[in-house]
């Protein structure tokens, strides 16, 4: 997860980098689909290794869809759809920060799912700390966060 | 698209072999996702030819998911996520008929799209085509839903 | 609710009265909120005797709002906004027939909700009370679907 | 908006006086609807002095309402309805803080929405602050709640 029209450089390079490595791990991607941000960032990533992507869309036509999702689903619900893209991710990898992010990562939370904060914003995470200090980890490279995921998901299993 | 739990066997025989047709055509299947009915058997038949399946469940875990859906997508939603279902097929093919596939035929005639009827009751058929006579086939095999199918996409290109 | 956009004029005329004996009866309409049709015209006749109107819209602002709604809860889910409606009415009344309104029936039914049909269409009654015949009720005039709205809120007491 | 299970008794004591001021705006309180937290003592206050209150719940039955909604909206679709919550909201107040309120802060902060923070933790306005400045303000008492709404309802004519 993160921005769409206001990523930043770095975000974006994370977010490529992220989906190329989720890709080799044979994890599936999912992401907000459209053709912007850390969610084209993070698809084209993973396609550039033969991944598999599934975009959560907020339209209903494939006008805004990444050219890197192999499967769009189309939800027809704004911003509404963010609470689908987190009950349907393993782990939560917010890229970067902003109001639609915030809102997936709050939701996150609240259906007690993991979420790791790759971002060079400490301060995000520290606000999110406070308020679930057992859900949240920080880690500051895409290799990090593949690391913590797999952490992550031996705990569950 | 099709009856949970009260589906007839002639309808899971046709969706266990429409599943598997689909996957056939190197197609993505996408169900209902219940462990149940016509979306477990299509499910079913699509895995036992290596297929890719996808369903969007109305729930938020993992309790009722069909053991052949490779992507389960959780919507939380209910019966709403019906309409995610028909916003996200390119064609919709309905395998017997209930409350819940009324509703899900209906969504797809209000967003316009095409829908076939796979089902002995010629009655539903009846009943949709004098709503939207543009959108609605019947057929009697799964042999002949995917050969509708291939038409439709076609017309659609 | 009924028909938007293709509303007939004889439905158009059952649901201003309907919605002026729903309010004379001190009880909420809910209807789809926007301002076509059978939902404008059941606000219409409510507001005429200064009932409460709530709609539910499928958009995010007031451009399509009927101005006869006092409040319009804004969904921006499209068509999946039809399962809120049925969810939140304590019996739903179909005053004519189209797609969207078919999948709010089959939403109530799915629901366990019961519905009358004010309708002049036998076939759309006949269709449903072969789906679930526990539900479903048949009237001709508005004054008869308040009698069985009242039989049916009796019952669930 | 504010928390449910894990709410302050500075924030329910807010809420309760704000739900009273806002009913003697004669302007409509909407919450989230459950017999819980903030969203029932900003309903109970509406209520002690007759306001119209409207409460938009996750669920699909009457369990869990709050005995001072006046109108259920049942939209059974768990978290993803706090969108509907502030996109149906003129002005958007935050009393206490929490993952579901981050949410809907962070939704309406998506959607364009002012949103007040009436909260003793200022860290929270803050971030938010960071994320969107034009569209956060700060206040200390559910009377400056209620001044900061006129003027944003005022600038918005």
């Amino acid at each position: 997860m993160g921005p769409g029209e206001k990523a930043k450089d770095i975000d974006l390079q994370n977010a490529r980098q992220l989906g190329k490595l989720i890709a080799q791990q044979s994890w599936v991607l999912l992401t907000g689909g459209r053709n912007i941000g850390v969610m084209d960032a993070a698809a084209c990533g993973a396609k550039s290794v033969q991944g598999l992507t599934v975009g959560i869309l907020p339209d209903r036509s494939f006008k805004n869809v990444s050219k890197f999702v192999d499967i769009p689903i189309f939800t027809d619900m704004g911003s509404a759809r963010n609470n689908i893209n987190v009950l349907s991710s393993d782990v939560v990898i917010a890229c970067g920060i902003g109001p639609g992010t915030v809102s997936e990562i709050a939701l996150a939370l609240k259906a007690s799912k993991k979420v790791i904060f790759l971002t060079g914003e400490i301060e995000s995470f520290d606000f999110f700390e406070k308020l679930s200090p057992q859900l949240v980890y920080y880690v500051t490279t895409p290799e990090a966060a593949i690391s913590k995921t797999k952490m992550i998901l031996n705990d569950s299993k």
